[in-house]
């Protein structure tokens, strides 16, 4: 843990250029949005099967959930008291013939029609963990419970970077139960993420991280959650002259959500709460960025390790 | 076309019910948000299998979006012109520490805190073939282009119907050209789709359609859709008592999306579009409606069809 991280990247080639030339990423107007091409989204869909394969046997509950959950979740999650500057909310048209006409024409004229759109009640995902807290309300069964969750989430970082998207896929398995159990599990999945890299040949290393919470208060916030080691991630390099980029994360959030959402354990206690997410974006960046932007080239043993 | 759909649902269990009961979709907050079960999935994934092996040989450029696009785009889309009801526009939150403090506390006070958010660049995906006009301005290769796309789509109409959801997925095959290469396209899929409805045993009917065009010139647009018949929908019977339900639709744009977004056929003329529409969701029901909730008791020609 901590130790250097090799870099194996390959110079010869600007990673954004290589993306783009290679038809695996597609620019569009908007920083952050990205189109996905036939090969990204071969080795997306592999990777989500190795995770597929890795986790068979831990007997997770799979659920899936759109990329918009109740406002009311949203807001009972606290999301917005540490990021507020990440969220989204969904805006939609609400008035008459009159008043459409009056946005159709401001629209026209490239002009601001946001004085025409009321909130609604979805918020962009905002980590696909968290649809899966309000499913939980009461009381858990003995040893707690197990998910195995995947969506775009959603967060408003525009940047031209392509290890930023606005929006992304995160795969993520997801523990509910005592203290120890949820420690246990995010501790075994620090050394099942080395041994999952290993097998892609990538170069990665887990640290202790803190996450990028807001404002006046967020810097406080970010060195408790540090000195708490409440969250690590999993490095790599997909930029040379950069910090190293986070592909994956594991966080405890002691009994945040099971006293946001009311869920306990057996015993009465707000049950914890730990998760392990994939960056699946970022993953697939950084196979073509240490492999190469072409399937062919890769190594043999990535290939069969992953089966693209 | 236009035959009475034999209705062969079960009308033993309740729709909503026995999909709650079986773990196929799990209800939220939120009207119109579901959780989807790992047996849905399995069938969703089948069904986009066998579109794959449907389409393999067509040649179809393939392109995968986020459940976001551009702003600009969808403004040039003009979506908002016809189904200002329907679409959604992500706002986030602007401001510094004080700002961030007000919004947090109208939040936990259950006020309105729409005053603290701001437009963003990003729009809910309306349909998954909207992000494909943007990247073809300019002069379309002699016979045209044919694309498949598949994405999460939003449409703000809630509703306690599992077959109206907000956010529901749409797998599409769009061509772009000259208006024979089209309308030969479009109407190649009427056929095409009856014969994939016959193997997954649905009972299906191609029907003349129209959108549901907003407001007091709604109406007026409908009718002239339907009779210009612009729009076809195939046909399934999902509710019993109510109107059938479109699980596919075939839309032709005429030179809309080619004037829009500047793309011409090498003639110089605005290019012509149509597009070909899969309800994965709504596909995934009929299934289960016309077959039962367990794929233990569906057909075997119907599990041979599609290998869930």
């Amino acid at each position: 843990m901590g130790a250097p991280i090799v870099s194996r990247v390959r110079p010869e080639t600007p990673l954004l250029e290589g993306l783009v030339e290679n038809g695996l990423l597609v620019p569009t107007k908007c920083q952050g949005i990205w189109g996905r091409g036939a090969v990204f989204e071969r080795v997306v869909g592999a990777i989500e099967r190795l995770i597929d394969d890795e986790t068979r046997s831990d007997g997770a509950s799979f659920l899936r959930f759109p990329p918009v959950i109740p406002r009311p979740d949203f807001e009972r999650s606290e999301f917005a008291k540490a990021f507020p500057h990440l969220g989204g909310v969904v805006h939609a048209f609400v008035g008459d013939s009159d008043r459409h006409h009056q946005m159709q024409e401001r629209i026209e004229a490239g002009g601001d029609w946001s004085e025409f759109v009321k909130m609604t009640d979805c918020v962009l995902t905002p980590a696909a963990c968290y649809p899966v807290y309000a499913t939980l309300e009461g009381v858990l069964p003995e040893q707690g419970r197990l998910f195995d969750v995947s969506s775009y989430c959603f967060r408003h970082e525009p940047s031209s970077d392509p290890a930023r998207m606005v929006a992304f896929r995160m795969r993520e398995q997801v523990r509910a139960g005592t203290p120890a159990e949820v420690m246990a599990f995010r501790e075994s999945w620090i050394v099942r993420a080395r041994d999952l890299f290993e097998r892609l040949d990538i170069p990665a290393s887990p640290a202790p991280a803190s996450d990028p919470f807001f404002g006046r208060g967020g810097r406080l916030l970010a060195l408790t959650q540090a000195e708490q080691r409440l969250k690590f991630e999993l490095l790599v390099r997909i930029h040379l002259d950069e910090q190293p980029t986070a592909v994956m994360s594991f966080n405890y959030h002691q009994d945040h959500f099971g006293r946001a959402f009311g869920f306990t354990t057996p015993d009465g206690a707000a049950a914890h709460t730990a998760c392990v997410g994939f960056g699946l974006e970022r993953i697939a960046l950084a196979l073509f960025r240490t492999h190469g932007f072409a399937l062919e080239g890769w190594p043999g043993a990535v290939l069969s390790a992953l089966k693209p």
